[in-house]
Parts: C-alpha cells; structure tokens; sequence
C-alpha cells in the first residue's frame, strides 16, 4: 500500500509514515467537545456526567481500602484479575440462551478499553496492504484505526434492510479469489449489539448465513464481535446470541470485544476480550505484554467490586431508564422541528447513545459542505456521516448522539439541528 | 528479519508471528511472583505494597467527588489532562540544572505507564529488521519489546567502568556505514538514572561525549531518555541533567519517558514523554489516538490532584527513606552471609529498586543451570543477568531486587540467595 510521506528530517517507520499522515477525527471531535463547552456537541461519543458512578466508585475505593493488604495499588497479571475476567464471565452468561457458555478466565484478556483489544488484534493478524471486512457503515475509530495501521477496509454488502447480504459477500469472496488477492482478506469485523453508527443488532439468521459462507472458505477468516454497546438496551436486551454462544461458530477463530467504557465508568477505561480461540488469546496476550504488561489494576479492583457486589445490575438498569429518555427527547424534538417532514429517516434506536439518520436525495453532510458549515455557525456538531463508511460514501447520513449532552440542552441541539438541517436544504 | 512461525489454522501477520514466538519472562516472572506467594522473590521489579499510596489515594478520590462535575470519570483528551501535563513539567524543572527547562503541555503526552510510550515510539520508528542501540545491560523488557517488534537490539561498547564508549560506538558506526546498514539504525535508548538492571547513572560528560558522536551524523538517530526510577533516589538526586536539558541535545529529536508507576501508583499506571521534537510527540499522539484515544482519565486526575497539592514530595521523601533502608538491609545480608567473600561484585545503589550483582569467572546464573535450579529449590527467586545483554551474555549476572519484598523477608532471601551461590559455585 502506497504512503504518503510528507517531509521529514526524521526516518520513520512504515507504521509512523501512516500515522503521520492521518487527520484524526476522533482527535479533533473530543478534543472540540473538550474545547468549546459552549458549542452543542451531538458528536462527541461521549457518556453522560451524570449518570457516571461516582458513589458506587467512592464505595468501591473504601471497601479496597480496608482489603487486599493494598494488592490493587501493585501490578497485577497481563491478562487481567481473575476475578474481574470472572465477573466478565458471569456478564455474559446473563444475556438470553447464553446462561450455558463455556468459558474459564482463561478465554478473557482485560485491555485498555475495547479500542486495545481492537488494534491488538488488527496488529496481530494485519499486514499492511491486507483488508478487513466491515459493515456499511462501520463504527469510524475502528475504520481510522485501520488507517494508522495501513490496513484496507471493505464493505461487506448490505440488503436494502442494512443486514449483511450473504450472497453479496459471497460474491465479493469470489472475485477476490479471481483476482488472486483472498489471501489479503484477514479480517472481519462486526458490531453484534446497538452498533455505531447505525445501532442496529445482528439477528441469529443473519449470523448464521454468515456462517455458511465463512465455514465454506478453504481457511478460517477470525471474526470480531464487537459489544461495546451490548449492555446499553433500553427495555430488553436483543434476544440474539453472542457469535461466541452459537454452535454454527464452534471451532470458529471468533473474538468478542466488550467494555466497561460506555456502560460504567468512561474514565478508567476497562475493556475485555473473549474467545476460545487460544492461539488467538495467547498471541495477543503476547502483545499486550509488550505494549502494557497489564491494564491498569486499581480501576480493575473497582470493577470487580462493583460487579461482585450486584450494584453493577442496578447501575446498568438506571442508566438504560435515563439512557431512554433522552432518546425520547432528541427523537421528539426531531418530529417536532419537522426533521422527518423534511425528507429525513431514522430507525429509533433500541438501545446505544446514537441515532443514525439519512437526509433527502442529495443531502451532503460531509466536512466543509454547506450542511456543515451551517451547523458550525449554528454552534451544534454532528458526526458526517461518509466517515463512518469504508469507502467514504455516501454522504448524506449524520450520527447524533444523545448520550453526553445534558438532557435540558437536547431540545435546543435539536432545535438548532433541524434549523441547519432546513436552511442547508433551501441552499 | 527472519520470523520462527509455529504451525498454525490462523493467518498471522509479522508482528503476530514475532509475538507468537516470544516466551515472555515479564509476564512469567509477574505470574510466578502472582502464584506462589511462598517464594521469595528477588526478581520481581514490583514496588513495595506498604509504600502504596492507599490515603493520598483515598484523599483524592474523595475531594474529586466534590469538583469537576465527574468530568475525571469522562473521557480526557488524547495526550491527556492539560493539568497533569503541567504538574509533568514542575516535576522536570526540581532537578538540578532544569528549572529554566521550557517546555509546555503540548510537548507532554501522557501514557499507560512509561512502557506505553517506549512501544509507541519503536512502532513509529523502527520497521521489522531495523537496529535500535542499547546500554549493555540494558532493561529486558525492552530487549523483549524490542523482539516482539521484530526490531534487532545491539549493545552500545561500553567501557570498564559501564560507560558509554564513544569510540567504540563510533567504530561500530562506521562498521555498519561500511556494511551499508548503516541506515537501518533508528533509535537509541538509554536510562539515564538508576538504570534497570545496574543502577547506574550517566553523567554530563557522558551524555556531551555521546551528543559527539550523533551529531556528526548525515540524519540524527532519534534518541529515549528512560527516566523511570530517576524519582527514587536515595540521598540527592543524581546531579546530571536529562538530555532535554543540555544544550548541547538542543534540535535534536530526544525523547524523554517518566513515569508514576514506581514512584507513586504502581497499579494506576499512568507514564509520560516529553519532547521538543513536534513532529515526534504529533506522531506519537496519532498512534496514541488508535491505540486508546487517552490514558484512563480518573487515574490522571488522582494524580494530578496529589501532585498539585504537594503531597507527592512528601511522599517521594518518604519512600526514597524506606527503599534506600531496604538496600542496606540486603546489601548487609548479603556481606553477613559471604556473597562478597565469595567473589561475587557489586556497585552500591543510591537510588532504584535494584542490586546488580557480578559473579566470579564463571559463573553461570541462565535459566536451566544448576544455579538457577538451586535457587528454585531454595525457593528464592532472581532475574539472570543474560536477559539483560542484547546479545544474552555474559551470563555471569543477577538482577536483585528489594522493591517488593517486605523488609522483614529481606535478611533470610539474601541467607538462601548466598547459600544457593555458594552451593552452586561448589557445583
């Protein structure tokens, strides 16, 4: 794969000369969010302050205090606490038809978030100029992920509904065989549960297609089920299975990456990954040992504190109430400012921060375009939705978020979203 | 570089493949010390629990639940916070010769402890095969990063007395220039203060006569400072100032790595870098930003706040007494018990975790001799020295360590350690 290497009196890596040359959005977003507090920021991914666990976090602080003889302030193993990788065990097998998974805390790596386990992986099965299979759209940090590695994303084909098209991949899968470049495919990555952008979940029969053609393939492609958002459901947590629980996927190199990032406590960064695949788990333990040797401890004994003790399930039944009311309020004041009038549509969303919608024939959301620059003016941000798309298009999806503004502020984003929303259209 | 690829159903890429072949003694020697709590270990570079800084902690945990909204439970900003940063340059500037250090918070970048920062700048610099220069000894968990990198560690010539030799180092330069791989040398890292494993220093003279040779050179050769136990001196610190403040290293791309790990919160691990290099640190933040977008935030706040409010000097005080009492605990067991008379060498530690200790001619201290089987039957623990040579010898060292072993242990791990050299001297 060509780089472009801008001038430099230094001698970087092939890896350094693709991170060089990589503007990154995530960068830019939070670093606006952090920035301009006055700015209405429908972008940024974040949670919401309040509903962040300070209480259960100072209990879970003086509890460790008087325990451990001081073991959590002490490194800890690579691959995490055992007790934490066994609370992670217990997580999953809450989750509908699961309650039967077969999984030791040997299967569970801790990370640094989830976004850890991602590159890790991408690190370790990726050369430069190889490609992964993603959906359309795909989460954007994972996509600039790829970038910085040098790593090609491709869009598996989608169905009219945004489900993957198994014959389409198939299809896809052919045609790379024609062309002699198969062997470049290494990777396929999934969001299972409430996906960014579009949250959207993955149903059984989708999953199983997926596994018809994947079985077929002369080698095994490693799939990533991506859940970061998995434990954000707002009435009833999605009744599909886990890759990792279905037996369509036994001996099958899957990898579920999950996190205590969205649905806990955002700042200490707590992620986990899970397979069976001990090749895989041992390899990547490998890297993390290098680039780490183990996630931070103390937040770890927190949350294995705040799983074992049961406060964790009360936290997440709190947060998917809140969670759901300000979806209520950003997808009412849409209605209200005539944003679905206006040609606009959207899938409401069963759980995640994000509503994903798709503007009239021709609208352009991307960076620069009078969409945007509107909404500058009008001091409210918004994800473009090309970025979240491998191929870069097409242009006319936003992503909101309706999880760090404070719920009063909702009405008014909205309010000002829909105002550009109209004006950019009247061009 | 050629890559050992065990038999496999997956696809690696090369780092995978590297990192598949790599037996790592950090993680064996953090598990061994994690899982049999009854041996005595020498080896582990772990802190010392009691020193763990439970009700600074406590303190900080409980005043931010009074401020910042829950911000530190939120996602910080990609280098991260902006406070801490600063606390990072008032830090620089207590040493000897750096208060007039300039520097602002766009040259910190804050890191999952100082190993985060060491792996970023090898991936952004070195492609599989390339050279990085080392100390011999030289810290072996960077040897091992260094492999799993795929990245060629060669030791820097040294003179007797452990110094850099800047002939020496200029002849092997002018070797490879003949040999023309010259251009495959992208780093050179050094520990400037109480270096892992021999607790050595380097002074001015040392670092002006090494700025000598570099310099010279048709493209500078991007230099780390490892600065990681320069907190833990015992009595003043080490009179030197780091590279980033001589001038003799001004435009040059050095790089600086911290860390609070040690000298603070083993289990937070929150590290830093500094440089003045802005195509350097922009680079690292970009690999940074795919990595994990930002250290976990609520153990940077924790820290700042100790920082900010003076605390952590009092702190470092304290410790520095506590681990320089420790060194005299086991240096006075090991005279009392004979390791001196025996033949075995060392320099005393003024500050570090550290004793590194030179058998007589000899002697054979690997992993698989009778020594180290001696030593496993007497229950005690050490780092053989060979890890610690890029080259892996000589092989006559051991790395002692009196950081985590409580101090009443420390007498009778240094009875079985004498007694197991002893023994096996005898063979």
């Amino acid at each position: 794969m060509s780089v472009e290497r801008p001038e430099s009196r230094l001698s970087f890596s092939t890896l350094g000369s693709c991170a060089r040359g990589i503007d990154s959005v995530i960068t830019r977003l939070m670093a606006a969010k952090l920035a301009q507090p006055e700015m209405l920021s429908l972008a940024a991914g974040f949670t919401d302050n309040g509903l962040l666990p300070q209480e259960l976090v100072g209990e879970a602080v003086a509890h460790l205090a008087g325990t451990e003889k001081k073991a959590h302030f002490q490194y800890g193993m690579n691959r995490g606490r055992p007790g934490l990788r066994n609370c992670v065990i217990d997580l999953l097998k809450t989750y509908p038809g699961e309650a039967s998974l077969s999984l030791s805390p040997e299967n569970i790596l801790i990370t640094n978030g989830s976004q850890q386990g991602l590159y890790i992986l991408v690190q370790m099965l990726c050369d430069p100029g190889d490609i992964v299979l993603v959906e359309s759209p795909s989460y954007f940090v994972f996509l600039e992920l790829l970038k910085g590695l040098g790593v090609k994303a491709v869009s598996i084909p989608m169905d009219a509904e945004g489900r993957i098209d198994a014959d389409g991949l198939q299809a896809l899968i052919d045609t790379y065989k024609a062309d002699g470049i198969f062997d470049r495919v290494k990777l396929v990555y999934l969001m299972g549960a409430y996906a960014n952008p579009s949250t959207r979940c993955i149903d059984e029969s989708e999953k199983a297609a997926l596994a018809g053609v994947l079985h077929a393939l002369e080698r095994p492609i490693p799939v990533i089920e991506d859940m970061a958002y998995r434990e954000l459901y707002f009435e009833e947590p999605f009744p599909a299975r886990s890759l990792l629980a279905m037996s369509e996927w036994d001996d099958y190199p899957v990898i579920y990456a999950g996190t205590f990032t969205k649905p806990f406590a955002t700042g200490m960064k707590v992620g986990f990954i899970v397979s069976r695949d001990r090749e895989c788990l041992d390899t990547v333990a490998s890297i993390k040992g290098h680039q780490d040797f183990g996630t931070a401890h103390f937040p770890q004994a927190i949350l294995e504190y705040v799983l074992s003790s049961g406060a964790y399930s009360a936290h997440l039944s709190h947060i998917r109430q809140a969670y759901m009311k300000k979806r209520d309020l950003l997808e009412s004041a849409l209605e209200e400012h005539g944003f679905r009038d206006a040609g606009w549509s959207w899938q409401q969303p069963r759980g995640g921060l994000l509503l994903w919608a798709r503007g009239p024939e021709g609208t352009d959301t991307r960076i620069g375009s009078a969409f945007h620059r509107i909404c500058l003016e009008k001091e409210i941000l918004y994800v473009p939705g090309d970025l979240c798309f491998a191929e870069g298009s097409p242009h006319g999806h936003v992503r909101l978020s309706f999880g760090a503004l404070e719920s009063a502020l909702i009405p008014e984003a909205a309010r000002r979203f829909c105002e550009a929303a109209l004006a950019a259209e009247k061009g």
